[in-house]
């Protein structure tokens, strides 16, 4: 069987009740982000521009069509690059999905529940078209967030809209001649967007196919489909066999970059005077050594791409989880500084690229710690610090009123939040 | 200098006078296919979805946004793949840059001059584009029409917005993460939506950089770019260097694959009674033998892949410059089947992909024509075909207007034309 006839059988799944479990705080994390990301104003003039009388609501307000509402949504919400992460194909699954399912969800008058369940199947589909695709994929330029994400929203979509396996097939076709994002907008506005255009292309894709648009029989794995032009390695997937990726996505619990996560992680299990540190010795995966090791940083920007200067957050008790801590006036804190200077980063081939250990010495006494972000989170951990999280970009009585919305109530109860 | 470089000079480059005469040619052609477009309805639940109040008009009738516009109009105006091409980089390049343009003249009220240096600027673009990226992007699946058209597209309305160079920067940067189009595509409802999506892709990428939106400094052929990415040759161009390829575009006389376009014209030159016809051998270029050669063609569709059967309806008389000769009665038709199981096709690698060589044997004489479509064609000839052409599709009076419009009077006496 090919990718596309796994996904067309996929879209209709049953869903698992642990992965739905974990969506459901995407769902909510994707709400918290997206709000804060739409607060930012960077994007007001995108918004306004693409905004319009229509039944979709606008994250910070304001209503479009299912197509832009996804498009705005999807680039709002990954606009502060905080929220969840797959690390199997590398790749943000909730920006895409979400803003596709929740437009379309409002556009068919849905449940907040088929929703959820829509969202859930989506991002699934698409961390397993990022497996499919592969590395390679990755590594020659395409941004998964973007091309795998594309997938994903169109499955989400298209089990929302109800369509019949040849509609699916269609809609995965024009998704195919649609997808698109390279990792070279890194660093600007591009990166957002998309994710916007990918939550788009799924709307688009499911809606066109559902009016009868014709299209590639087999646009993924077909000939010159997407894999075979798009550098993918046609990897073994395990879609449908049981084993739910989207139960191992990461939630993003600092602001700053995922290479830093889990030795910040790590620093929550140790408790020690900052100012008798003598030195922190951070043991990490090689490949983070040119992503996110600035010794010392000039800005804010920086900061959230520094070991040192983060590590002396965390020990200095300031919260890694609240971007403002992420200020120009912290990296020239002269404190901080200091504290940073006294770490040292050293690549270790056998962590992977999950794991980070460390060893503090201090007045004496050598403290060690290490942590796995593949390890599983329970769920109350989970839940506690998302809501943390959460409360950290749009206080806790929104945070808490959204995560109420994501278990129960009418769709409108969630949408009403977003404004 | 980068082609990005290049591309931002040239975007507000003079005109070329000769250039430009040919491009006012494409833009009625791209109107008259693109009414007939929209009169087949397949695709009117596509417009019904998109179009909405707005200051754009959409061919055939009723308005839309000027992405919309762009969507929808580059959709219908490739529909029935009866547009102009060029074969350098084997692409369309009105269906993508006239519809942004036109969408974007009439969103800033700018005249019907403007628009067309402004298509021209975007079209010219679009082949150099294609010429850069090569065959080696053609052949692994891409769709040039799409990929190379969204650069021009992108082109034609930054010049009419006025964007500065660090915008157009900008806005090619944009383009390059969402130009997309699939050749696997061909033969479904996809091909004519990849032209459309360049359309479009041209007329956000402009309106967001214009807007502030932030990008990739070189998406082409910086690292990890379009080029990089999509297997492009990074091939030297002669961007602004004073040859305009958009002078030798090809416009379709007959409305059948463009590889049966080069025996037809040859075949104008003899007159022979066809009861009389012995034999008739054609010569052409070897990649045509896969492409349009089916012996026996049993639909009308399929009699538009045959050098057998259209060589016959044009020795008949038959006009093949109307789309309904290409009918299943003709494909049935007993005496043109006869006089079709009398040709011969054989490939000859001394011809170009351009040039066809016919030789027929009629009572005991015999006659010989060759034809490079190539080669100049006089502009009181191309008129003459063009006004022709157009009179098949949308009626003599229609054509004369439109032609008119395109040579003087206001933006709305043009678009009035198009409902």
């Amino acid at each position: 069987m090919t990718i596309t006839v796994n996904l067309i059988h996929f879209t209709n799944a049953a869903v698992d009740a642990n992965a739905r479990a974990v969506m459901q705080f995407s769902v909510l994390d994707w709400a918290a982000c997206g709000l804060a990301g739409a607060a930012e104003s960077s994007f007001d003039d995108f918004v306004t521009a693409n905004a319009a009388e229509g039944p979709c609501q606008i994250l910070g307000g304001g209503t479009a069509s299912p197509t832009n509402a996804a498009l705005i949504n999807g680039t709002l919400s990954h606009a502060l690059d905080f929220d969840d992460t797959h690390f199997a194909h590398i790749g943000h699954p909730s920006v895409a999905v979400v803003s596709a399912a929740l437009a379309v969800a409002q556009h068919i008058n849905a449940t907040t529940h088929d929703m959820i369940d829509a969202a859930l199947i989506g991002a699934e589909s698409s961390v397993q078209v990022g497996l499919w695709l592969g590395r390679d994929h990755y590594q020659i330029g395409y941004h998964q967030t973007a091309t795998a994400g594309a997938y994903g929203a169109t499955v989400a979509a298209a089990r929302l809209l109800k369509l019949n396996p040849k509609q699916i097939r269609a809609a995965l076709g024009l998704a195919s001649t649609m997808a698109s994002g390279l990792k070279s907008q890194f660093g600007t506005m591009g990166k957002p967007l998309n994710a916007g255009l990918a939550a788009r292309c799924g709307v688009e894709a499911a809606l066109w196919a559902k009016s009868g648009m014709t299209s590639a029989d087999d646009g993924l794995q077909g000939p010159l489909g997407f894999g075979e032009t798009h550098q993918g390695q046609n990897n073994p997937t395990s879609i449908g066999q049981g084993h739910w990726q989207m139960t191992t996505v990461s939630h993003k619990f600092h602001a700053c970059c995922h290479g830093l996560h889990a030795i910040l992680e790590a620093l929550f299990e140790i408790t020690v005077d900052p100012n008798t540190v003598q030195s922190i010795h951070v043991k990490t995966h090689p490949r983070w050594l040119s992503v996110c090791n600035i010794k010392s940083p000039r800005t804010g920007l920086e900061c959230k791409f520094s070991y040192a200067q983060t590590a002396a957050m965390a020990l200095s008790g300031i919260n890694t989880g609240d971007i403002e801590q992420f200020s120009d006036a912290n990296a020239k804190d002269q404190t901080l500084m200091a504290l940073a200077a006294k770490v040292k980063v050293t690549a270790d081939d056998q962590l992977s690229e999950m794991q980070c250990h460390v060893l503090i010495k201090a007045g004496g006494v050598e403290y060690v710690a290490s942590h796995d972000l593949a390890a599983p989170m329970p769920l109350n951990t989970r839940t506690e610090k998302l809501l943390k999280k959460a409360s950290g970009l749009v206080g806790l009585d929104k945070s808490k009123a959204l995560w109420d919305a994501c278990n129960r109530g009418s769709l409108h109860d969630f949408t009403a939040l977003l404004k």
